[in-house]
């Protein structure tokens, strides 16, 4: 079987990075248009970029030649899927352009608030992908754009949603401790991290805020109703390379007893596996419950799944709250949160049918 | 005048070398002996301990010969003050003995939950002392033991307090990212904190429940009554020297605006300067507040004020709560939140008559 | 084919543990016993121990029984190979006491200095595998003592061994930065490292100046004369996990262009990978030369060829000597270092049949 | 007594925050004139700058008002002093036109390598201040340019000196791990230091074997002559935050016992005492060693001195030389290695009467 060829865009980039690692050796798609700024436009993607992984380059993809950004456009017929890593300041521009013709999956945040726009997480909100059509039909687009959700925002729905379900949210608080690598390259400088704890993010915490209660709200076929609890945040950046940790308080409608919450999450993961298990990316389970008191650890933890399952520990009763649990969880920031999260929304799709 | 004489228990410790720290070159008090364990006895206090601290220790202090532990029931008439940095298997013990003579002023947590001892925080709750004379009447001690919060609390009782008084508190969520000097030395491995988060210390997410309700409780002659809030707490360590960041969500009773809950903090400001300004280890500010939005750090702010400051930023609306706020603050855990704190509060006792 | 039964002693500690993932899922050697101290036996390892590694123990492994390593003596018919990690205290008396039956390879100094005791490197120093004979009919064992150099002398050696062969050595100056699980588990203190630089490592210095020049001598049957040119060196222990950094300054011989030491490197490789490629724990390159001028970085190269190949980097000439040239290497510590590597070493010495 | 008023160049970047620091409180020099360029002029300091150091800084000085460098040529005859701490891209031409009237004492690179220009440290070339007469004469300048030696060099420099002057030096090998403040702001990425070595910091070693030798050299009235001996270097890039931590392995022309050394360099000491000691910013000892194995330590030992003593550990027998020293030197990269250095040699040409 063919595979369908992808483009990357902002692919010199750390995020364009994680794209081409995400799709390294991939069984279902093949990149075939690497695409960044004049800058590296026409030279070997190896010579391009920095290549930021301790996984190395393929050498198939650094010997393709980058391509102009601004030329995409024109390219589109090659291609099947886009997948786009571009910074905010140009993705609204360029996605809309490419989701005229084709579909975009992007880690960029241009088009998550609007409202024809589903923030895709297969696991957690598949039914949001029925946004596509209403997308299209409004804006007369033949493709369409899917963004992922922030890398803070993954494994706070991802853990939300069996807990919704089985319990109900009243009100969630979180505080996160999160890894340097979300801040791309060069990024954080080393001298503002060391010995040190960061206590801002810029925008991370409205993103959070809003993105959470939009992906677990219910989608009535044309527009998704934000879920009805409120969420408060503060982000801090922490000197960890990759993996965020979060510590989360969530208050809930009914009685939470902490095994009934861990058996919520297990009976979670075998739905998931049933409906998912079959995308190449998909991790073997979508949540990975420690046990140990000390657990979860970015430095330990990150990795399983292959970076893509969201790893919780220290499951408990909250203090405060009469109905409530509080837990800490990981989440690998630059795999399931970003580029790795967003092939595996491809996979979803395309095997949904939306390709 | 003369100084008042002071030991030092578990002298060669981390806790024990930050007391001697933080009385080097004291203008009321002066160490005149140092206890430890049998493997240091009788040798040199310079030779029996690794010195951890960049400060280089006092040459007087070093010459001092180091006794054992186990004689100063016998030395006691020698000091007016003992200090305590005394692990807690052994502290409970010999603090006991000595507090039937002379007045203990501790690190450790051995009596902190003891109905007729006061956790002192003389900007806190200096009412609290009232308890001195219930535990000797009590007890039947001519000394007494008061010992400090565990450094977790200590920042977070300092600012709940004038928020508590101005607004009253319903909750409080609290997650902490803590220094490594909290846990000692040899302390934490380098192994698990590289590249890291842990998300756990042990029984400290109880201190800090247990602690703050009765810190910020009412002192009604013989006994305090427990505040009337609830707090639930999430402890991690992080890659970080000195100085434990804090992460606090606080639901008020009255509507506190942002403004109105820094007001508050600076009028504590002016009551504590009024009440604790002589005091040679008093800061300048109890509470320093921030305004640049990506502060406090440890780094750049734990040592304001000669580490005795609580230095608070990012005051914001909650997001969750109806009325509410959420800061972040930063304390020095071996400064104000051990052994400079205690020889704060000793100075405190002193000037009241306690000694 | 039936798999060659290997016991591991000392399996429990980290460098147990090392040995346990280098032999996960090996195709000719496995696992059948795992011996420990009082502590740990009689337990399931998966609970006697702590598991270090980001990668996931072994389910089979974690579920064997640890036994009493003072019995590991009349167990002996039942292992063909003893793989031991014990600490230099005990490794002398219970290696000796295995050795009389059994072969015993070893990540341990005890046996290093010894006369008739090969500190094997296959890629570097094959042929001293004779002195196992001369070992056996010396002692009068049946099996023997095969222990690996030092984590610090491996890169160094495998470095200096094609610049020896091709140029000549007449002095070497060599500073390393060495990798925090190189001092084991607890091992380093994080307050010791954090934000810091330890310029001493115990006993290191010395081993290193001693092995290099005996890994690197003439086997003329009977025994090694130890290499004719000298080393200094100064060891130092740097804030990274894993893999030991070196800077070295070589004097050779003959004139040594950059280009010609580049040239002997990868003829070198070649021979390795003729002579041992066929070995399952050999890397595809023994050494891996890196052209850019930062490199190499052990976050980003240490797991090169499976953590098994030496990396190097900045070869250029050196502004003292008139025939010499300086570079930086990188070795695993953990992986070719120490057990992956010692693994190797009985894969060769299986195959050239001295089991 | 007024005191002497200075000009800061490139004020607002950490090297000249630097000098700002070095300058606050001086008892000699006072800061009235700040430059920076277009960004920061017109704005008060505070506003300007990004203050980087945990020293708070000086109301006075942030509430002055930043001037555009371009400018500085037409106020020179306001100063007395003109501390420039520029890039090394506009260093020369700005430095040359102060320098027609005003003495310029800086930071940068751009004058280091010219004949007519000293490299000075007081303690190790004081009598390099000669040329500045040839500078003046030959260029027609009033005024003059003096610049310290990179920050690297400087620890080697001083703890040459008494080597050479007691034993004669005749090869020097040196590594070094330099600290991230030496890259300035924002410098070092923290995703390329964290758990990480970089080997490799660009142009510093051709500096450092370029410069050394002409600070050791004998200046003979119109110049000075290199002195006789070699330098090679590898100068890498570790997690510290500040200190430069160098291993150096020296062969002297005569025989060096350790203790010799020491005296050499205590004796080194007494003289810098009687010459340097009366100025502000000279430390108690020029060279501080320590006996302990594993010292110096960045984090321990770089403030001693006010971060202007050299600290010097681990003096041994070199195990190549036939005569020769090995040892370990620690010195603050932004304080004697930078800003409070050249503080420090414009107070001594101040007292030289060079002003």
């Amino acid at each position: 079987m063919d595979k369908m060829k992808c483009a990357v865009l902002g692919a010199t980039g750390v995020a364009g990075q994680q794209f081409i690692e995400a799709l390294a050796g991939h069984p279902w798609f093949e990149i075939t248009g690497l695409y960044a700024s004049e800058k590296s436009a026409n030279k070997k993607y190896k010579e391009a970029c920095t290549w930021h992984s301790p996984t190395p380059l393929e050498e198939a993809v650094g010997e393709q030649k980058v391509q102009l950004l601004d030329n995409v456009g024109s390219d589109l017929k090659q291609y099947e899927i886009i997948f786009s890593a571009l910074p905010s300041e140009v993705a609204r521009q360029i996605e809309g352009a490419c989701a005229k013709e084709k579909p975009v999956i992007s880690t960029a945040a241009a088009y998550r608030y609007e409202e024809d726009v589903p923030v895709l997480i297969p696991e957690v909100n598949a039914e949001h992908a029925g946004l596509i059509k209403v997308q299209q039909k409004g804006r007369g687009w033949k493709g369409f754009v899917v963004p992922g959700p922030n890398c803070t925002t993954m494994g706070l729905a991802i853990t939300l949603k069996p807990i919704a379900d089985s319990f109900g949210i009243k009100n969630v608080f979180m505080t996160s401790m999160q890894a340097l690598s979300g801040a791309g390259y060069p990024g954080v400088p080393s001298l503002d991290i060391i010995d040190n704890i960061i206590p801002y993010i810029s925008k991370e915490e409205e993103k959070v805020e809003q993105e959470a209660v939009k992906i677990l709200g219910k989608c009535s076929g044309s527009s998704v109703a934000n879920a009805g609890f409120r969420i408060s945040c503060t982000c801090t950046r922490a000197n960890v390379s990759d993996g965020h940790t979060e510590s989360v308080f969530v208050e809930t409608e009914k009685h939470a007893a902490v095994e009934d919450v861990s058996a919520a999450m297990e009976r979670f993961n075998s739905e998931c596996k049933k409906k998912f298990g079959h995308l190449p990316s998909a991790p073997e389970r979508t949540i990975v419950i420690k046990e140990e008191e000390n657990r979860p650890q970015p430095r330990l933890d990150r990795e399983l799944g292959g970076g893509m399952s969201t790893v919780v520990g220290r499951i408990r009763k909250d203090a405060v709250f009469e109905n409530g649990v509080k837990y800490v969880l990981l989440s690998h920031n630059t795999k399931k949160g970003a580029a790795k999260g967003e092939v595996m929304a491809a996979e979803y799709l395309h095997k949904a049918g939306y390709f």
